[in-house]
């Protein structure tokens, strides 16, 4: 039976990710039995320290399951609180900390708390998909911010006031960025800050990949004043992508509207993920993580020479996250059919540019480059490999 | 330092809970050492079972803690679907079934798929507070539809077709209902069903509360067609409150459109938690859910019978759920001054009706009989007392 009603405009405007048909076709050449390696997903492949799983499994046994306060534990809050003291000297008051349902729980009390209806919101092309469509899904109206290859994806505070528009009310950006590694420095972000406050708007930092830098100094947006809203997950640095826990920092004065927002839009964020994160915070894994990280940039290195020895084009190694955001060689037009005939042939599996941005991303690839040294090294054979044949 | 920005307005408009200050003051009198006897907070009170803190900690340590798909694990999809095979006779395809993080992601998932900027959405008053601030967060226009308590806050296809306007796309209700524990019959469901329809709209079920009921057919508004959607969660019935999951059956030909939602909204459900819905689906603990029906439904008679001796309102017996929507004795005219006091003078925590409607619930409260049944008898002491005192 047909339905009566189509759904609605809105939702069906936004795109399907391209990488979603090359990860169901990855699956499908693994259950023939093909050796698919993966550098399409944004997951780090790291396994749960055994000090987390012992902490989850005394928690479920000991701890209420019961909803925790719309806001989170307040040990955890007052955890992350600290760490802004400990890791960036900052004094940032618990009572602006959200711990929310993934980093995505974050972005919405974000955009919900600063952004009216038809209110303008910039983002960055190339730029994380799920900024722009989750602004429209709260009836913003998205406007884009190039970015250009050439300067290797960074944001300045120039650009910032020649795409300012009179509705405009916010700028969203991430830093480190995904998918391009960018990281705008403490300078450029103190500049991009006061331009965006200069201008009459708030300034919305996701940090999702805060930590995961690798030359560059590791800081927050926090440090430009009290009125930036800064997004972070402890699925990137600490790996716990499928707990799905996040956090808010507010700007002064947003908490308790945020707070509003979270009891109506998820009620709580999940209570044995906030017990699991207490433990990640801890002292006691602090090492395991930078051990983590130093291995990330071991592997970044490696990644970006090989794929530069086979004529990828990339402006610069990037600071942060765990992406290249590299062009394809010369001759090579469109990413999605690179990346498909990639899989089918070499069962090589990456995501193409244009799930991230318009114009010059449909000749880009994103690759992760979250597996082991030995499977990178084997991608760039079997990617060698595919570049000659053709 | 001052923001420089207000927070938006309709993020600020959304009204607090009065119960969060009642919850507060409540914690602070057991700070105190004071006795308080919760009948606020919508949260079954029951332990988790042994067998799902095995299952939880068995998955733990077993199975990835990575991201699954956004629509969930597909064992678990298909496991909701045979349970609307085996309990209600429905063959519903799981490619429908979309897991979610709480029925909140459900509602996210459905209000999403189904309204576009200023699209006209129906909610009943009272009704679950976070139904129409959700839809005030995508965009809708929130139009209420108010119920009486003479009819014991019934819904009837006559007053659908009454408040039905151009714009209107969706009627979303919920039933059971949070807070009157009113129960939509089948055949009334099906009227409602056929005037939405014919109206040109789509029917949204909030079936949160499913399972839940006492006396009355338990039933789905999938029965009705392949057009409805309904939400559900595993808070309630199976008492998972923390693990924040739920669930959507979309309507035939929205699920695409709902998925690329969830990747949007919030990437995919947390893992763990659907490993633990997966073991409270089984059939080993068929039999203690059904068990703790039969308790609630003692408890339930027992306030019911109680609150009517002590003068309080109530036009029928609720038949879901686990509330009664119980009018304030005569001459005592406002429902939050009563819980203020009621907590100060008795430690006796209850939700002042204005959470949920307007108008009349003004004078009503919502009591929660989710506590012992001696926690409930001592209630009515202290009610009495209380009642008499004055």
């Amino acid at each position: 039976m047909a339905t009566p009603m189509p759904a609605a405009r809105r939702a069906t405007r936004i795109e399907p990710f391209q990488v979603m048909s090359i990860l169901e076709r990855a699956k499908a050449l693994e259950a023939q039995g093909r050796d698919v390696i993966h550098m399409e997903v944004g997951e780090p492949r790291f396994p749960l320290p055994a000090a987390l799983v012992e902490a989850a499994r005394r928690a479920v046994a000991e701890e209420s399951m019961g909803y925790t306060p719309s806001a989170g534990l307040p040990a955890l809050r007052q955890a992350i609180a600290t760490r802004y003291g400990e890791r960036y000297g900052l004094d940032i008051d618990p009572a602006r900390v959200l711990v929310t349902p993934g980093g995505s729980g974050a972005l919405q009390l974000a955009l919900g708390s600063v952004l009216d209806i038809s209110d303008g919101v910039l983002v960055t092309d190339p730029g994380y998909p799920c900024h722009r469509h989750m602004a429209v899904m709260v009836g913003a109206d998205v406007r884009t911010l190039p970015l250009d290859a050439g300067d290797a994806w960074r944001l300045d505070a120039a650009q910032v006031s020649a795409h300012w528009g009179e509705s405009v009310r916010a700028l969203l950006l991430a830093s480190p960025a995904n998918p391009t590694g960018a990281v705008v420095d403490v300078d450029s972000m103190r500049r991009i800050h006061a331009r965006v406050r200069a201008l009459g708007g708030v300034l919305i930092v996701d940090e999702t990949y805060q930590g995961l830098v690798y030359e560059v100094e590791d800081h927050t947006a926090l440090a430009c004043g009290s009125d930036v809203a800064v997004v972070n997950s402890l699925s990137k640095y600490f790996g716990l992508t499928g707990w799905r826990l996040g956090w808010l920092v507010a700007p002064e004065g947003y908490a308790g509207v945020a707070e509003r927002l979270a009891q109506n839009l998820y009620l709580a964020p999940p209570t044995l993920a906030q017990h699991v994160a207490l433990a990640a915070l801890g002292p006691e894994l602090a090492g395991e993580f930078e051990r983590r990280r130093a291995l990330l940039r071991r592997r970044r290195d490696l990644l970006f020479q090989g794929l530069t020895e086979l004529g990828f084009g990339m402006a610069a190694k990037p600071d942060g996250a765990f992406y290249l955001f590299a062009s394809l060689p010369p001759r090579w037009g469109d990413g999605l059919r690179f990346a498909r005939e990639l899989l089918e042939r070499e069962a090589v599996a990456v995501t193409p540019g244009s799930d991230f941005g318009s114009g010059a991303c449909q000749g880009i690839l994103r690759i992760a480059y979250t597996a082991e040294d030995a499977r990178l090294r084997e991608a760039l054979v079997r990617l060698r490999r595919f570049l000659r044949a053709d």
